[in-house]
């Protein structure tokens, strides 16, 4: 069995503006340290694309090559081609992984997916986050303590507007007084989907071990499987029952 | 509390065209027959609403004044406006209750509130359906039997691509050798959808009791709650931890 | 339709043995005040029975006329008779409502509905408890603001050891740094089970009003439905298949 | 990584009366072509226990070294220790797999689990069965078509009194009318456990390829997880806090 092909998707704009702390913490792009770790790791393999690369770096081809796509936007939303964002929804149906990174709760890729706002509460200020194991059987805490720590994220509080996920996986705790469902899954035809909250682009947040285990292992938990064949449409009477 | 205000909209194209079956079976619409049994419960006040008024009868009034919608549609689902399938969904978001008929699996509002395909296997050839109740305790099954059954059918079958309900109420057999999942259930933001499975519309069947009790029952089950406060955005530092 | 009638259930030592604190904020039991808002509904009509009572005030006949079951237990939970715990579980397999409050999470009974252990992190710190509602549509969060706290309690935390709820309603912030799934939902063959954390015995939380009134919400939401006809066993051949 | 360790437990009692039918069809027990199936498989590596081994050849030492139990029982589900059956749910909490194949629905340890009834229709009628896959993605449909089907096969149908499944895999039809959820999957702390309805032992269920693979499957999905820490009990205020 290869490697399980990830592509790792950044919109790529706060660090280029010159001014955004981000463009200090991640010269190359926030896209550069989540990829070298997975490239770091047995049985993974990593490749980038940015939202300024023609078709977005997600040609058909791109997109035929992935089994799990991580993806991370904030400013540019809208700059997304519809047709690009269909495109990626299409082959998440098909079984390729999805894992929504941050404020891609705001992506056109995770609403349409959702069918939901996908809105929430959010603060920025330098707020400690403690992440709780809700789920210590689950594949995507393999390796986890019961809870892990940020010294500052910015702040997501519930209600978190999602359909109410297949797995809760983590829950966040915020020093201002608020929770968040931080780790989230679900299914949609083939394909799984993990939203993982942390990773606001003022903070070295993707240089945390921790986090970037988390990303790891919900690349290996959202791996497409083999699963059954699939037919849909008009259907002909079966033989055997000789109707 | 006054009556729950529903809804009955119906494409309304089948039995306009002089030659479909259905221009016999319903020759008021099928909607006429289920407005007129919900209007007939104690507790329910029905309008109907059809594709072809203004606005396909759905204004932003009517909507604010609707707490449930019932929806079937077949041969027409791309007549609907993109804005007005839009404005359903945001209803359904704030509350609204959705009970979805049938052949609206492919409805635009369908398809948009589960952000999957929606496909499945079909086949028409007058077979036996028989509905099993799965969930005895749920509200949709009051006083219903244990199975029920309607001689003829159109024939649905799994696998239905949609996302794992919420709660599953009623499984259908099928002659011809096929299952499906016929009741489901789904929460979205504040709103409930119900997807119901029969009533092709070649076949008599919103004149039978049993169906139209269960649409009766969804209804009241989708049915707004006041619920909660609802917040998002940008939220304030919290007073009371003194930061 | 007569009063959903409840059964406010206490084991009731705490407050008796003239040391606790629990004695000089509950001085005739924390089931007083929680009874007494419960009658004060529209709707409800509560009892209440405590463990010392023969067979714990929950005969046949009491649980019979019971449509909804509270239930509060700490120090005693091995005190309450193998044979009243499974009396109880048949009695919610067949509609019974059931309220699990607070340490109530160690009881026989809940433990033996969940099928697992039920387990916890806790401490007594005087700490403030921060409860979010998650699902602002569910009816158990009718009328309430986003989120209410409560200034002291005991500390639940997770890893709260329990079958993923049907439905989770509310996430409790603590002050000390840990969350909990403080609000769920599960439904039993026709019971529904609702779990709501708040209550430590040395806290007047039970005449909190937000409390109280999460509680008559619990208690709606937890009323036996009719539903349909159960049938188990050996099942003759249906006759329409003609086998 | 080592092989997955599978422990086929069998009741083998029916094989054993000289009269049974099921004593020509598996004359070495049916736990022999399951067992030598998983022993063919790369990963997995199966041995034997059955019940009138002493404590069942379930002893704390064999189950340390299971990482998934298999579980087949019908006519001597009362013959298994209450202190061995606890053993298994233990281990099971603990994160060794579980698959429950057919009659063990009723088996002490699956009751124990789910906390319900497990009861269900039944008939015997050489019946054909026709499985169908509802969640084409999931890691059980591993490698299967739309449907399998069974010649003869005793019937079960629904209302199966289950908690309502995590993920639902299968739904079967029956020739004589009725639908059963053969395919249901749950977490019970950090184990897994999969019931897979076909097995009865007057058919040569156990030899079918299909269903062998499904097994196979689902003792894949089913193997341990190394998960996160665990954590429970009293908990020290979280220094960091300086409370």
């Amino acid at each position: 069995m290869g490697d399980i092909r990830v592509t790792v998707w950044h919109e790529f704009r706060h660090e280029k503006d010159g001014q955004h702390p981000s463009g200090k913490i991640y010269p190359e792009g926030m896209h550069k340290p989540i990829a070298d770790y997975l490239n770091a790791q047995p049985g993974l393999s990593a490749r980038t694309a940015t939202l300024d690369e023609p078709e977005h770096g997600l040609t058909e081809e791109a997109l035929a090559n992935t089994d799990v796509l991580t993806w991370w936007g904030h400013m540019a939303h809208g700059d997304v081609r519809d047709d690009i964002a269909e495109r990626v929804v299409q082959r998440v149906w098909q079984g390729m992984g999805l894992i929504v990174l941050h404020s891609a709760h705001f992506s056109k890729v995770f609403k349409r997916l959702m069918g939901a706002s996908c809105d929430l509460k959010w603060r920025e200020a330098d707020e400690k986050e403690r992440i709780w194991v809700v789920e210590p059987g689950h594949p995507i805490a393999n390796g986890l303590p019961h809870y892990f720590e940020l010294e500052k994220e910015e702040m997501y509080g519930e209600r978190f507007d999602i359909p109410q996920p297949d797995e809760l996986v983590f829950i966040s705790w915020f020093e201002g007084g608020e929770v968040f469902r931080s780790g989230c899954c679900w299914t949609r035809q083939k394909g799984r989907i993990f939203y993982f909250r942390p990773g606001h682009e003022s903070y070295p947040t993707y240089y945390n071990e921790t986090i970037l285990k988390v990303i790891a292992n919900g690349v290996r938990w959202a791996a497409p499987q083999e699963g059954a064949e699939q037919v849909y449409g008009h259907c002909e009477p079966l033989e055997q029952i000789g109707r």
